[in-house]
């Protein structure tokens, strides 16, 4: 962290866009702290490392003095889906929010400082709005501008319905700013047009309007699609110790640089020197389980990360399992194969009475666990390393 | 009026569009007294004839024993014009509505019968209504269909800005349809797409849609544009007996003819045996007086009708004004001009200072007033009848 420039490089990393940089940098200049606001669904409270992206960036403002506002945006969720279409949306009760947010501070406070978090509900200023003020909202917002925003215009082109609440919400969402009296708001780059409203109606109601800064959506562990849980391709902030590190430890080397990118603490220095290492011949796992680790270490510890490491080179490394494992995908002609045929079709025995005894001997794991049942019926959809003894081995989509 | 059909052929005279009309009949039919409601601006309490075409209909209504309720929308009035650019739609305080309601009162009284006459005020629901139920009134009605109105279309299409909360003042329309549990709504051709929303909101509260009729736009007194205040060209219900005689006196027969149509409450028998004595020579004037005089009886009794007509044939037939009087048009280089000049320029006398011995000697009237002044100023953008004497006539628009 340089001091000459109040922080300002260092919160520049991994952003995908300030507006506007010249503030930003004038605000931090002040020396004062400074309010800065990022909004959460009260409705989805298990974080990964996706989240982590936009959380760490919090960090960084608290470590440098600011003032971080936690917005839990319960109002909306406590009105559900008006629609009644989106099923998944249900409505929440104050308690289930109570108990979300229960379940958040316990997440984020593995990365924030309590002491300078205020973690804050939307509804505190949103349910006793009237209805004539949120129609003076709405005259600050026009119809054309809302549907410049670039799911709305997909939308209103291709015919499918945008309900007129849906106009609302990015104007209630600029309204928090403007209580909340917010210097930066933070947010993926999929907020982008939201968090501008704010600056908007801040803007109308004579204050500075905030900086806004958004951050990448962190690809999944497949690589391709954003994390997401409904995706199931996320690392959870509440993984245990040694899924964390072996989730890491599975993802493809340039994943693993996108991920150091944005999730390690290291400085760009340091990870400029990773890269010149591996590409000197260092192996790139020994990177890998050095970021793993860092990352496993913040969410659980120092000591729970050294029994993960431990206990993954035990399981994977000490002639566990092969370096170059074989990949293999069967097609499950009902939605699932029985255990003994997979074996057989994987090639790692030549029959299926060859699977039962193997299984009767004890031989038979999968991802390390001991298989007790002859009759265990394998579902399509899964991957998994089959293993029989110690030298047979076989990574097994089935499909 | 008709028994069998429980009113229904007279309900649709004049009318533009019924929906539907099968639901209305049906409604008749239970012989249970129907809500119907009408909405009012609570801005603009000075009723005129262009009103009554909708308030007469209320009327038939309520002479076929159903309730009226005269809506005043003084909720969106008393949030006045949210973006501040409409000047002319300043803010109304509580007090200002009640004295335009009191004022709408005295007015609507001459036509309706305050026994079957609810008026009310949607504040009344609206004011206390939260936030979160105007976001759930917008949930039922998609950005897409609000764009179909023809007002948003046309302005969207050509760029022009439609603020928000526009879209929301057809919603809290609807929603008073719900909260009165209209049967029935009355409004403008111009208003059918507002009507029609609360259709929607109605049956989406299981409630049975209400039928929406719509009744013509009346032409102001040019013909051309609607009467409307703001056009100058309207007949008030509070004009004098004398000024709404002279009035409809001076409209032109084509106009005449739809007048009668939406406001006599002649039979349309009746209306057919006037058409049918014009085509057989009788004069088109005899008949606009016996108009002239239904409508001023109707507002201000028979025996300020009777005079109203005398002193209009006094003044106007009895040889005190010429058939074909002159009309001339005069610039006022600075916006006004002094009546001695007005006269000489008219051609009514010589010289300014035969305009100033004509003043003294009590032979100069304005629009049959005597003109005491020898120094008055006349304003343009005035019309009135210059005399002198018993011969000399000018209709006189100073410019």
């Amino acid at each position: 962290m340089t001091t000459q420039d109040n922080g300002l490089n260092d919160l520049k990393r991994g952003t995908v866009e300030i507006l506007l940089e010249a503030d930003l940098q004038a605000r931090l200049a002040t020396g004062k702290p400074l309010r800065i606001k990022a909004g959460f669904d009260p409705t989805a409270p298990d974080l990964h490392l996706g989240h982590t992206v936009l959380i760490n960036k919090l960090r960084q403002f608290q470590q440098l003095g600011h003032q971080v506002i936690f917005l839990i945006g319960d109002f909306t969720g406590m009105i559900g889906d008006p629609t009644g279409k989106n099923v998944t949306r249900k409505v929440l009760s104050r308690e289930e929010v109570l108990v979300n947010a229960e379940t958040y501070k316990d997440q984020i406070f593995k990365i924030l400082d309590p002491d300078k978090t205020q973690v804050m509900f939307n509804s505190q200023w949103m349910e006793p709005m009237p209805a004539s003020e949120l129609i003076q909202l709405a005259a600050q917002y026009t119809v054309a501008r809302m549907l410049e925003r670039d799911d709305f215009h997909q939308r209103y082109k291709n015919g499918q319905a945008i309900a007129i609440h849906e106009f609302l919400y990015p104007l209630v969402q600029g309204y928090d700013s403007v209580v909340l009296q917010a210097d930066v708001e933070l947010g993926g780059t999929d907020q982008k047009f939201n968090l501008l409203v704010g600056r908007e109606l801040q803007k109308n109601r004579g204050q500075k309007p905030q900086v806004v800064i958004t951050l990448p959506l962190l690809e999944g562990l497949d690589g391709v699609q954003k994390m997401s849980k409904s995706l199931g391709n996320t690392i959870a902030i509440n993984d245990s110790p040694v899924e964390m590190l072996g989730k890491i430890m599975s993802v493809p080397d340039n994943l693993m640089w996108r991920y150091i990118e944005l999730l390690s603490e290291a400085s760009l220095n340091t990870v400029e020197q990773w890269r010149q290492a591996v590409i000197n011949g260092a192996n790139p796992r020994d990177i890998k389980m050095g970021f793993a680790k860092e990352l496993t270490r913040r969410y659980h510890g120092e000591i729970a990360a050294q029994r993960a490491e431990q206990d993954f080179i035990q399981r994977f490394r000490q002639g566990a399992l092969p370096e170059d494992i074989s990949r293999v995908e069967i097609i499950a002609p009902n939605g699932h194969l029985a255990i003994a045929n997979l074996l057989k079709e994987a090639g790692l025995t030549a029959s299926t009475s060859e699977s039962f005894r193997s299984i009767e001997q004890g031989a038979v794991k999968i991802d390390g666990q001991k298989v007790e049942d002859k009759t265990l019926l394998i579902h399509a959809g899964t991957t998994a390393v089959y293993q029989i003894g110690k030298r047979k081995f076989a990574r097994v989509t089935l499909k």
